[in-house]
């Protein structure tokens, strides 16, 4: 595979690469700058970093919206391109898109209202003050609407697809009120046959206190078990964990809790899905956007494939049960029944982030529904609550009244100006059934291997499939060529009630 | 203290200023990846970090050699600035001419022989491959000849002083004839006046093995103890302990030992020495030159004002040793008097980063006679060991000859075709010891306030005129108000006799 047979004969696509690559290595130093940040920079440092790094943002977006780059993208366009140029010069073309779109006056607009909002977020989450909120979210929608109108115009799509085209580039909200629309039928109703079936058991939960240096221990462990690349990345700590660095240098962070063992070693399962992604990308072809990953829920779909589908299989749990006792010597809740049971508990709460597998997708839903009646119009900011607390209720039963806290107020998305982005939980979570429903097709003995502990035919099918693949192919055809067949949700609702009613 | 006063009537100048700022924030990001690639990048993540920082360099570098700055630099000249703007438009063109004063191919050159050169010399040096290293030095020593006489012309300086300028600025080879001709003159006879006194009284040395935790939390509390804002901050681990990062979030690193306490302790304590330096240089000018730390030689003078005056000295000895035993258990090793004398002791040995603070200034001697030499064509590279060999005989009665590992192959500044910077290291001694004579000259009982746990005189003292001063004025000047006379000798040698004879 190569990008470009004929150096000679593409000047302008040719010049086009150099031009990305340099972008790439840019890039490169300030994520790891931005790394650096969340692990290690202590407060004192955090004004001039901020400074450094708005400036080498202000350096790369220069690059991105140099004033020739449409003409050359054009120029390109006319050469003889094979394929994979071809669909390289796309991804360029759709970055390109990205970045120019919006006049700078509207951007910087943008990121000051979200700037403004978002840090008065922070403390008026903790006091619960929705009017204060208000006050200055009505700014950051007003702005977010504009923006879509923007988009719109530019791209001919609708304004709340042409948000979402930037994190799941050919999705749209028709599609996701089909596949949403069906999930609400049976969802709630799984969910309520699951908690009565599960209330037959009770669930034992480890007892800490954990210790510091064994949960410290056991995060590489699991990491080089789940064939992460820990001479090509590393584990370290921060407030909210995440998958970051450089494809070449992936590094993934998690937080311990004395009292919950579970929470750092399922997170760092987590951003081990998303970090083998970025460690298998295409190496041949790093530094240009082909090699990226393909979307936002594509990627998702590879940490849910990490976490939900494997790390929760009973195969899995029963590898996991005897690695726990190693590190935290035994105990009776870490026996793999038991553990499964814990792992796949279904306890309807406030709180996207804490939700199980079940409940999650209602909470992506409810905020997919408001936050497109928001760009379209038919709902405005003050109408947040009630619309939240209406979802709540019926969904999960509960009631959030007056709770803005533990209710509108809980996410950072909204205040950031990030519209579009939430539907990429759940598209990640039914992509993940897919690939999984695709690979027991073929590999009907996949869970005994598992269980067996060679976790390799997931690895080798995600390879192949998805991590080499890149930005190589839109996303339905990416999801064809791997599984026979563009998204197909039945995969996720067949997956959900084997695991909790069978 | 400003800049500028008037932005409107000093445009040009003003703009540099901008420029500058700008520099200033894209070094902060670079320096920070550089302080990553050091202590936590593995292995496999080097080669996209080369890639990624080199281009980082290189457009930094395209900001420092923009055609037009010249012109600018001029144009300020000729406004009307107060006298802070000026001796900043003085650093200004002094970093201006530093980048612009080689033609870029010879740059490119000099780059590529040193990293094949320094890259050889990693295996070379541990095979004692003497020949091998000539047959890439011959090229990295033509290149600086061709450095020096390039620099010689453009400046009007002698060769090497147009090297030795960009280290230190001001300092001439004539003026380090003198001052090391003196230091020639009675030091070797001090070495061994000062070995026969110790040779009356057993050193003990410290068991170990020392624990790790424990060598990990007297590190930030040493730092503390030394006034480093732990907030501004931080410590970590690395093959070659240096001071990094940016003034507002410096990095200092360390490596431990498990048999030898001292040495990360007195690294520590002489990393913090430059770090309070970075910390402390003037916050409103910082992203301009002037906010620059003077020179290599001023800032080694402040790690060895922390190192060799302060925490050798018997009144801190007295702090160090209860801290020791607290963290790793008493022993009589630890004892004031016998710690006082095991920092203290006199063993002439063959490598320089391991030498004691009397033998030092010989292995700096040494260095700085022969590559004058070689710049001046004195010396051909051919007789680089029989001229180490001679003067390590002379000066320490020490027998180097076919030990070319120990001897000229353990330093890596001349494969990295760095000449001109190892009179720095005694020049920062000399003005370490000029500095605290002053301070004593002024507080007759700053011993006292020492060995009472009251740093902060000599902190008050370094920040008011050495750290805040930044590059406010020439060395000579800086030197001249800070202590009342320019650079002198005399409190070296009064120093060395006291500590060793008296």
């Amino acid at each position: 595979m190569t990008i470009a047979h004929n150096k000679d004969a593409t000047p302008a696509y040719t010049a086009l690469c150099a031009h990305w690559q340099r972008m790439y290595r840019l890039g490169h130093v300030l994520s790891i700058a931005g790394v650096d940040r969340e692990t290690l920079m202590p407060s004192g440092g955090n004004a001039a970093r901020a400074a450094a790094m708005a400036e080498m943002d202000g350096l790369i977006h220069g690059l991105r919206t140099q004033a020739d780059l449409e003409q050359r993208l054009n120029a390109a366009a006319e050469e003889s391109l094979d394929d994979d140029a071809r669909a390289n010069l796309r991804e360029m073309h759709r970055e390109w898109f990205d970045a120019n779109a919006l006049p700078g006056e509207l951007v910087e607009r943008k990121t000051l209202a979200a700037a403004n909002c978002t840090h008065a977020w922070r403390t008026q989450r903790a006091a619960n003050d929705w009017p204060g909120f208000l006050g200055n979210f009505r700014e950051v929608l007003a702005i977010a609407r504009e923006e879509a109108e923007f988009l719109s115009r530019q791209s001919g799509l609708a304004p709340y697809d042409a948000l979402l085209e930037r994190y799941e580039p050919g999705m749209r909200g028709a599609t996701l009120d089909v596949i949403f629309g069906n999930l609400k039928t049976w969802l709630p109703d799984l969910i309520q046959r699951a908690i009565a079936r599960q209330a037959q058991h009770p669930t034992l939960v480890p007892q800490g206190p954990f210790n510091d240096a064994a949960q410290r221990a056991i995060g590489p462990e699991l990491m080089q078990l789940l064939g992460f690349d820990l001479n090509a990345g590393r584990l370290d700590e921060s407030t909210h964990p995440f998958c970051g660095g450089v494809p070449e240098d992936v590094r993934i962070t998690t937080r311990y809790s004395t009292d919950n063992i579970l929470q750092s070693v399922m997170g760092v399962i987590h951003e081990t899905g998303h970090a083998r992604y970025e460690q298998n990308l295409p190496r041949e072809w790093l530094g240009q956007p082909i090699a990226n990953a393909r979307s936002m829920g594509i990627h998702e779909s590879q940490s849910l494939s990490f976490e939900m589908q494997l790390a929760r299989s009973p195969a899995f749990v029963g590898i996991l049960s005897p690695l726990l006792a190693k590190h935290h010597g035994a105990q009776a809740a870490f026996a793999t029944d038991q553990l499964t049971r814990l792992l796949t508990q279904v306890k309807p709460g406030l709180i996207r982030v804490d939700a199980d597998e079940l409940t999650y997708p209602l909470h992506v839903i409810l905020r997919y529904e408001i936050e497109r009646g928001l760009i379209e119009g038919e709902i405005e900011a003050d109408e947040i609550p009630e619309q939240w607390n209406r979802r709540m209720q019926d969904w999960l039963g509960l009631n959030t009244r007056g709770d803005f806290r533990n209710g509108c107020l809980q996410d950072v998305h909204w205040s950031e100006g990030l519209f579009g982005y939430f539907p990429c939980y759940t598209l990640g979570a039914m992509y993940a059934a897919q690939w999984f429903a695709t690979m027991r097709r073929a590999m009907p003995e996949l869970d005994q291997c598992i269980a067996n502990g060679d976790l390799s035919p997931v690895f080798d099918w995600l390879k192949a499939n998805i991590w080499s693949q890149g930005s190589r192919w839109p996303t339905d055809e990416l999801c064809r060529r791997a599984s026979g067949e563009t998204l197909n949700p039945a995969y996720f609702r067949a997956h959900l009630e084997g695991r909790y009613l069978a």
